[in-house]
This record gives structure tokens, C-alpha cells and sequence, in this order.
């Protein structure tokens, strides 16, 4: 495989999701194809298992069969739209991929960080982004944020909530000190405008053969 | 949890579905509620789960995957309803369980006996059957019935055949040789009458002090 996997991770709130859709017009001056797509999901039959693992009645979904759920539309999304652009040498950019397990359901909802790398490594068959853009944020700030972002849409991921959030960072934290030359991290409590640039910036620093 | 749990298990054509019904008068008269249930499904969700695993247009799902989702419908089947049925001292009897992954995504679609323990382990907390019946059937006497049978209703896991079929049966064979005291091997090649009746005398036999 030729392609480039860059993955962006966070906790709720960090605004990933804004930066990827502004970052999109810069980003795809690269000298090569790109996709973005995100997880859970990104095909027709891992949304399905999306609708069935957020939607609120469905209380009895536990952290493991929450996560077994995610691996099963992780590699679903992965074989059907990852891989064939990887091979074909694309540049693939991921709204959250492994990384968000291991935050999530690893430290988040305490099943293990063994536990889900184990998990991701039979779903993904060891598949690992060349870089990840941690876009990191302080819980309190993020917190703010999805209240007043989301008044109107809650699903069950959202029942629980600081106490949560502040696993999950404290997660994405660890994982960035173990694997420093994967990540760049974000400052994400900045204008959207400064995250905005420093992430366009540390994927053409990265990258910047191909720009 | 002084429930006692019953599992059978057995290639495709073993007669299993057919023996449980048989069995079920004569086995009520224990002295102690009996719940019969089934694998992968058995409560709302799961048999959700079971619908997408079994649906022909779904073959975007590999064995990976199918094993991911097996692992998730356990879970469920288990929590929902085997767990507080065997927390109330009744004896269940579930027509497939951990065994069925070993021998057919373990042994059959070759995931391997270590990787599926593993994921049966992660989903059901480690809970195994007190006895698990296995009905023994030659390949080809097995395939004749199903053919018979089943003109009418052709899934997707039943357009892969004898070869499957043959590392089912093998994988099964395995399990009991390694695990003698957990299983009783009933001969299913024999007239419906006879497998009712030796699996009475089976279930009678192993839990004499509750007949």
C-alpha cells in the first residue's frame, strides 16, 4: 500500500470534526487523491451497526459489547473504503479511528488499554495511521462547548459525561507520550481559525514531498 | 449463580433443534425451571445482530467480522437473559453457544482456537457450560438432511458447504477429545426416537439429584 492514513482524535468537543470540513479545500492541493470519511461508519452496513450502538434505547449495550460493535464497524469501514483507496495511494483522512477505542472503551469505560489494542488489532489486521492529529482540549472548555453546541440532539454516548471526558483525555494523553512520532498534537481551545492552520501546517510538514 | 447451563452443539444437520423440542416435555420435569433458548439471537437486539449476520446481501462480512458480531449477540443473549434465568438457580439450555465460534470461525473459517477463545472469554466473562451435549454426525449423512431440508431456505452461511463442513465436525471432535468431562457425545446419525432418548438419558445421568 502506497496511500497515506492520517487519523484525527480527540475527545467531544475538541471540534475535529469543524477543522476536518476547513482544512479540506488546502488539503486537497496535495499532489495526491484524497478521501475523508469517519467511524463509526463511513459504509452502509457499519452505520447500521452506528444506529444500533447510539441509538438511547438500547441501554442494554455494554462497554464490552459496545466495543466489540465498534471493532465489527471498524473493519467493515476499514475493508469496503479504507484499504481500496490506501492501495490505490490515496491520502485518507479519518474522523476518528483505533485511537478512539483505546480512549473510549480503554481507559474511558475502563475495559483496558490490552483489552482494546487486542480488539483492534484482529479488527484492523494491525492497520495503523502514518500520523494522528491529536486535537487536544481542557474538559471544562470542551464540556462548554457540546452544551451549548447540542441542546438539541443528545444520544446515549452523551448520557454520561465529565467524569468520562476527563478519562478519555487523560487516555489520549498516554497514548501520545508512548507514541510520540505518531501524533501532532492540536491545540484545539484555540480560534477555530489557529486550529484550523496549525493542523493544515502539521500535515504539510509531514507530508511535504507531496505538497 | 446456582443455575445450571446446558449447551448443545453440533455441525449444521446434527438434528439439534429438532432433539431440543423433543426433549423438552421429558425435561421439564425436573425439579427446577428450565429455560431453552438459542444462539446468536434469543432477545431484541441480538436477533437484530442475527439478521445482519444471516442476510445473503451482506457479503461484506468476513469472518472477522462475523466473529466480532457473534461475540456482540453472545453478550447480549447472555446478559438479557441466560445470566438472570441462571441467577435464579434455573437450569438453561441454549441451542449453540461458545462452542459453535470455536468450531466453526475457530476451525471452519480458520480465525484459529486461541483467537476465538479469547473473544468468547471477552464476551461472556468467562462463563462455560456445566455439560455441553454434542451431537456427532458424519459429513455426508449431515449434508444429505440439510439438502433435504432445506430447499426452500438457503442463507448465507449455508453456501459454503462439505469442506466447512468436514472442519466443523473435526473442530467439535477436537474440543471434546481436549475438554472430556465437560461434554457427552450423542451419536445423531441414529433415528430421532434414539438421539431424544440417549439425550434424556444424558441430561438425567449428569444431574441425577434434580430428577
Amino acid at each position: 500500500m502506497n496511500g497515506i492514513l492520517i487519523s484525527l482524535e480527540g475527545p467531544d468537543g475538541a471540534g475535529k470534526t469543524t477543522v476536518l470540513k476547513e482544512i479540506l479545500p488546502e488539503i486537497k492541493k496535495m499532489k495526491r487523491d484524497i478521501i475523508s470519511t469517519r467511524e463509526p461508519g463511513g459504509v452502509r452496513l457499519a452505520e447500521e451497526i452506528r444506529q444500533l450502538i447510539l441509538d438511547p434505547k438500547n441501554t442494554e449495550i455494554d462497554s464490552k459489547t459496545e466495543m466489540l460493535l465498534f471493532a465489527a464497524a471498524r473493519r467493515l469501514h476499514m475493508q469496503e473504503k479504507m484499504l481500496p483507496a490506501l492501495k490505490a495511494g490515496k491520502v485518507v483522512i479519518v474522523d476518528r479511528f483505533i485511537d478512539s477505542s483505546v480512549a473510549y472503551q480503554g481507559y474511558g469505560r475502563e475495559l483496558g488499554v490490552e483489552v482494546v489494542d487486542w480488539l483492534n488489532n484482529f479488527a484492523t489486521d494491525g492497520l495503523e495511521p502514518d500520523l494522528t492529529l491529536y486535537f487536544d482540549i481542557d474538559t471544562d472548555v470542551a464540556l462548554d462547548r457540546i452544551m451549548s453546541n447540542r441542546a438539541d440532539e443528545v444520544n446515549r454516548l452523551d448520557l454520561e459525561r465529565a467524569e468520562m471526558h476527563r478519562k478519555v483525555r487523560q487516555g489520549y494523553l498516554k497514548m501520545v507520550e508512548k507514541e510520540p512520532q505518531r501524533y501532532v498534537t492540536i491545540d484545539a481551545s484555540q480560534s477555530v481559525e489557529k486550529v484550523v492552520s496549525d493542523t493544515i501546517e502539521a500535515i504539510k510538514e509531514r507530508f511535504a514531498s507531496i505538497f
